[in-house]
């Protein structure tokens, strides 16, 4: 509970509480004790500016460690890893002063277009949900506060500001909340932060809906919403809405608005009340600052972490670890001066920076190998192995455009071919926020390591990988396509006249390829490792009324140590809405030596079974059969086990608007119905019979037809008294 | 004028003239001089029935000759046919009493999946709306009226009577209304009828937007609306939305909710005398019945026509046309039992039916050629050619269901590869209302003949085609996929929980297909021919504002008359929202006898050139650059030529909030933003200039941000008076 007393203070006193004092900061109330809440960037490493008032300089933060942004920690499929990166933020937001860390976001990579995927996990609502949940836990462990964003549905860079996102509500339900919803739950985060994008038409921070109905009445959120940098239009209306932080404070417009609205009578100034309230817990609940940068602990946490981001695509004859190569070819800018992180909010200004070229040279020089190094590929053809290192250079994405193609530079494109033509055998690692293609060399090379953006310490930890310190484990987060335009919003992206349509609905990356049977380059969950598991023994036994256990034993049965994740699928076709072909439902990852076995279980709740019913407002299981599967990745089942549940019953009571096919379709009323109609095809003329033979579709295509319309075709055939009475009896199921 | 004095009427009166007598007539006033209008189907023949009170029987009815189907006359790309086809339904309707003929449907071929596609012409609204509109001028010329349905976006039978299609304006109106335009502006049917389903949220037959403004208002449509049997659910609601006639009659209680409603003062008595109006205008516009029906010259017609329609897909080595074969197998059961037409309300009681066996028996015999006959593909390995008859049974679609997928039945893909393996030569002849899959024997088989349905001589135009007498010109109206998945509306169809959500929005049929690049079978527009045709010399030359004629020479390059269609297709990526790669804008078919050439000439519209703008309500031309292209289908373009449009002004005026990439993409403001911003740069630190250096992405992250929020980051350098100075200044252009 606040301390300070909210009804002693003045109408003005209190609305000043709601906008920011400037860039970074709350205003404080030295008066009555309140100090400023300090809040900062960002999601992976701290941009901490001095001076807050300076609205220009985004650039020129303090030192802090870049610790592997969301699209690596994605990967890693570990919601150890997100934790770890979010405590160690809460190290560095203590000793920088920061009481809440802008982060992490949790929005859904829709298209790979985006320009800001790489602040974001995956395609996936709850791989995405179960990072984010554990970096908020990690963050506010150590004291500080998180704020989970861009709530909600900020899928796209381009027009951002003020494009609706047009949405179906069971698409939003299952894809574009649930990642929040875990979120909010489970980690309790001390702020959310309103999008700038409006949701069905209303501006994401000024819906009551998000802010209110959704986020607090349904999922119980407590803490402060505050809005995305600039976010606010109208800041009467977004307070109503349920936003109680404005951000910046700007020239304070805000504040008088608010205080003239609830004078005018049209805001009720309990609302303000409200809001300061939980501006007044934000600021007690928050750690004061402490302690200083631990540089080099920093630092090689972040190297750990982001070897377990590392996903091995492609391993054709073992050509990885290196471990053996005594002549090895480093070719690539990007060996020297990595790309590790990405444009605008989120850019650290990092402590210092690992380069491959020299972790390499570290790892050789133990081994007695030699190496050489270049720009161009002519050094290739006198190594055993080239090792490129390729991908997207720091202009090419970013925070605030999205881009317009997933192919690499030409010249990057080019270098990996000459170098695949001049070396015995060649391996392509790549740096990157949002998915490039593969498609013009992919054939070329031997192998693949998919680094994604890997912070300050990703040079180390790829050669880390390259060598055999640590034994790759990430796997993909976001399909890798054949082509951008097999994504399912490829035409719909990033829409038109001040819309997007969200036209593919819950087909989104994974959900879409596997239903649609799209052939993609890399699956969703895809990676490779330098040894080998087995899953087998899966077991599925329900628990309860539609929830059930899944067991699965995972041996590693080569000859490395190494990490597996294990991915449970649920896929059905049961009740009357298109289900996506699966849906990852749990997932874990385990540590295996070589030989070992374990067995390890999922618990698999409603939801793993349930879909978003518009009609009922709510999450159903419908009756039927479900198939728990274990996938290699989306689109390669390992094993499956099925299991049929009860579901909800909850039938629709019929009508005489109810369809034939509905009447038909329900247990009692269709049977009586058969049984009537085959009465009177007794009675009909030898002539009317063979009529009706040579048509037997005739009720299949009068299914459509509400009943009230039938039996205006059908005579006395259908009797009202005969309906009536099967309406009635309809109720009782 | 009406020459009845509705003034004299009593409401009863009144109201009664608004629902039906019965299944097929409204009600006369015979003490007005009011007779009774007589409305049957259908499309493509008369399917009149005697007992107009039997509610149940809908296959009973006199017999009439059975014309080629819409989804023939689609294929045939010659609007000459559908006025034929107009004119002899109109003859038949005269002699059997028939004072409204309900057809044609020009409802868009969204998926192939829809049961009832086989009544509608094609995928592209252009090409509907022109065989729509011949249909309804020689229906209409012969006296009888045309009812155009079904008005709107009725393209599916699943739900049909309740689904809600939700469907964004701009895709309303570029693809699923202009064909409706087409016809009622150029044709001016006397009815057109209203949908069973709902167009986001409200039922067709009861929504002022469909029946009033767009119809009535903008299109100027001065004739009756009429209900689809059953599709008014509020009788009082659909009167007042625009909707003059409920059909049927049902029990009378659409009449009683008139009268109590006008009595109630809910209703204005005014609409009332409207919609009388309407119906006594068309009772004493339409023909009254006379002459007798000509069956053998209606058979005749109906042969000509079929041939015309016949799309020859694929001919490898010139294995047709058979003329020169001696030995001739012919196979499967299709061959002596034709499939022909669909099922549902459009079914007609044929005169008489051609099974191709007999037709070509008749070419045989006159040739020395001998023909074998068998259902099994034995017979096949001793003839030189086997031409097999597969397709669509009569209860695998039908108006009333929808299809699930589009593969032939296993038996016949059996048939069809058994034959090709047998034979020394497989000619395939499909007959299907829907589109049917060719990829598990497509590669078998030397040729294929596309029939889809072709009424009741169909098999006589068939064998007309397979001896040569007829050249085929035929050319697909709709894409053939190479899988069902790859449709755009694929995961979307036919929607879920009372709606079906057209995710692709305007990305329909081609224009998906060619702007996401994705192979297909066969596209629409494609079509042999016995003969070759070279086009060239295309002009494209500018006739006035936004509008441009287009010349192009068509040459018979081969050996034998023949039919050309020339497609030309506008392709441009002007203005900001998404084109289709292409889309169709005119098209004509010429004969050509061998050796012959013909210029032929297209004038283009603004329309060819525009899209529908939400943001202004209205068709936009974008300035820019147009391709005009000559396609041998959708997918190959033979020759192109480049306009350049004035296109639209129009500028948006700027705002403060407006992005900041409006503000610079502005002609005036946006290169005084620029200077601006560059002297600002100058006026930087060198430590500041270097930092700027490292970013020039900063402008284009801030491009989307609104400028009231860039100012609040942006201190000084941009002051309110000169962006006050720069909003006047844009409001000049």
């Amino acid at each position: 509970m606040p301390s300070i007393d909210i009804g002693s203070l003045s109408l003005e006193q209190k609305a000043s509480l709601l906008s920011g004092a400037d860039m970074w900061s709350t205003r404080p109330l030295p008066e009555a004790g309140l100090r400023p809440v300090m809040l900062y960037d960002g999601p992976h490493g701290l941009r901490h500016l001095e001076d807050r008032s300076d609205t220009a300089d985004i650039y020129g933060s303090a030192p802090a460690t870049c610790f592997p942004p969301a699209v690596a920690v994605g990967a890693s499929w570990d919601p150890e890893v997100a934790a770890q990166v979010g405590a160690a933020l809460g190290r560095e937001a203590r000793a920088l002063g920061v009481h809440v860390v802008l982060g992490p976001g949790v929005n859904i990579k829709r298209s790979p277009l985006c320009g800001r995927n790489f602040e974001y996990y995956s395609e996936d609502p709850l791989l995405s949900g179960v990072l984010g949940s554990a970096h908020v836990r990690g963050v506010q462990a150590e004291g500080p506060g998180a704020s989970v964003k861009h709530f909600a549905a900020n899928n796209q860079e381009t027009e951002r500001t003020r494009i609706s996102a047009d949405i179906d509500e069971r698409t939003l339900r299952e894809i574009y909340l649930p990642a929040f919803e875990r979120v909010v739950t489970e980690a309790r985060p001390v702020t959310v932060m309103a999008a700038y994008n409006k949701v069905n038409g209303v501006y994401a921070a000024q819906s009551p809906w998000l802010l209110t109905e959704v986020l607090r009445q349904e999922w119980g959120f407590t803490g402060a919403v505050i809005s995305d940098w600039g976010a606010v239009h109208d800041r009467v209306a977004a307070l109503a809405a349920g936003l109680d932080l404005e951000m910046p404070g700007g020239d304070g417009t805000g504040v008088a608005r608010i205080v003239a609205a609830v004078r005018a009578g049209a805001l009720d100034e309990a609302l303000v009340d409200q809001a300061v309230a939980r501006i007044v817990a934000l600021a007690e609940r928050v750690a004061p600052a402490t302690g200083d940068l631990d540089v080099d602990g920093g630092h090689a946490l972040a190297r750990k972490l982001a070897a377990e981001c590392v996903v091995l695509l492609k391993n054709d004859a073992q050509v990885l670890p290196l471990e053996g190569v005594t002549r090895l070819a480093v070719i690539g800018a990007f060996a020297t001066a990595p790309r590790f992180q990405g444009g605008g909010s989120s850019r650290v200004n990092p402590t210092r920076v690992d380069t491959a070229l020299d972790a390499i040279r570290q790892h050789t020089a133990e081994r007695g190998q030699t190496v050489t190094y270049a720009q161009t590929a002519e050094e290739a053809a006198s190594a055993e192995v080239a090792v490129v290192f390729a991908g997207l250079g720091d202009h090419e994405e970013s925070e605030g455009y999205d881009r317009e193609s997933i192919d690499l530079p030409a010249d990057q494109i080019a270098l990996i071919r000459a170098v695949a033509q001049a070396a015995p055998r060649t391996v392509v690692v790549l740096s990157h926020g949002g998915v490039v293609s593969l498609e013009d060399w992919h054939d070329d090379v031997d192998a693949i390591l998919d680094g994604g953006l890997l912070g300050q310490a990703g040079g180390g930890a790829l050669a880390d990988v390259l060598f055999g310190v640590v034994n790759p484990s990430g796997r993909l987060a976001e399909t890798i396509p054949l082509r951008l335009q097999d994504n399912p919003s490829y035409l719909n992206f990033p829409g038109e006249a001040g819309h997007v349509r969200y036209g593919e609905g819950v087909m989104v990356g994974y959900r879409y390829y596997t239903s649609a049977e799209r052939a993609v380059r890399y699956p969703f969950g895809h990676g490779l490792s330098y040894t080998t598991f087995d899953t087998g023994d899966l077991t599925v036994t329900p628990t309860g009324e539609d929830t059930a256990r899944a067991a699965v034993t995972v041996t590693n049965t080569g000859t490395r140590y190494g990490k597996h994740v294990v991915q449970v699928y649920v896929a059905t076709t049961a009740g009357k809405v298109r289900r996506p072909a699966r849906e990852l439902r749990a997932f874990t990852k385990v540590a295996l030596e070589p030989g070992e076995s374990r067995t390890v279980t999922f618990d698999l709740d409603r939801r793993a079974f349930a879909y978003y019913d518009i009609t009922r407002s709510g999450w159903v299981v419908a009756p039927g059969e479900y198939r728990v599967q274990i996938g290699a990745d989306a689109h390669h089942v390992l094993d499956e086990a099925a299991i049929t549940l009860t579901g909800d019953k909850g039938l629709m009571p019929l009508t005489l608007e109810s369809t034939v096919g509905d009447w038909l379709d329900h247990p009692i009323a269709g049977p009586a119905l058969v049984k009537k109609m085959n009465d009177r095809l007794r009675d009909l003329s030898p002539e009317e019979a063979a009529l009706a033979a040579q048509h037997p579709d005739g009720l299949r295509m009068a299914a459509a037809l509400p009943m009230s319309k039938l039996i205006t075709f059908t005579g006395d055939t259908f009797p009202a008294d005969f309906l009536d009475k099967l309406i009635r009896e309809s109720r009782v199921v």
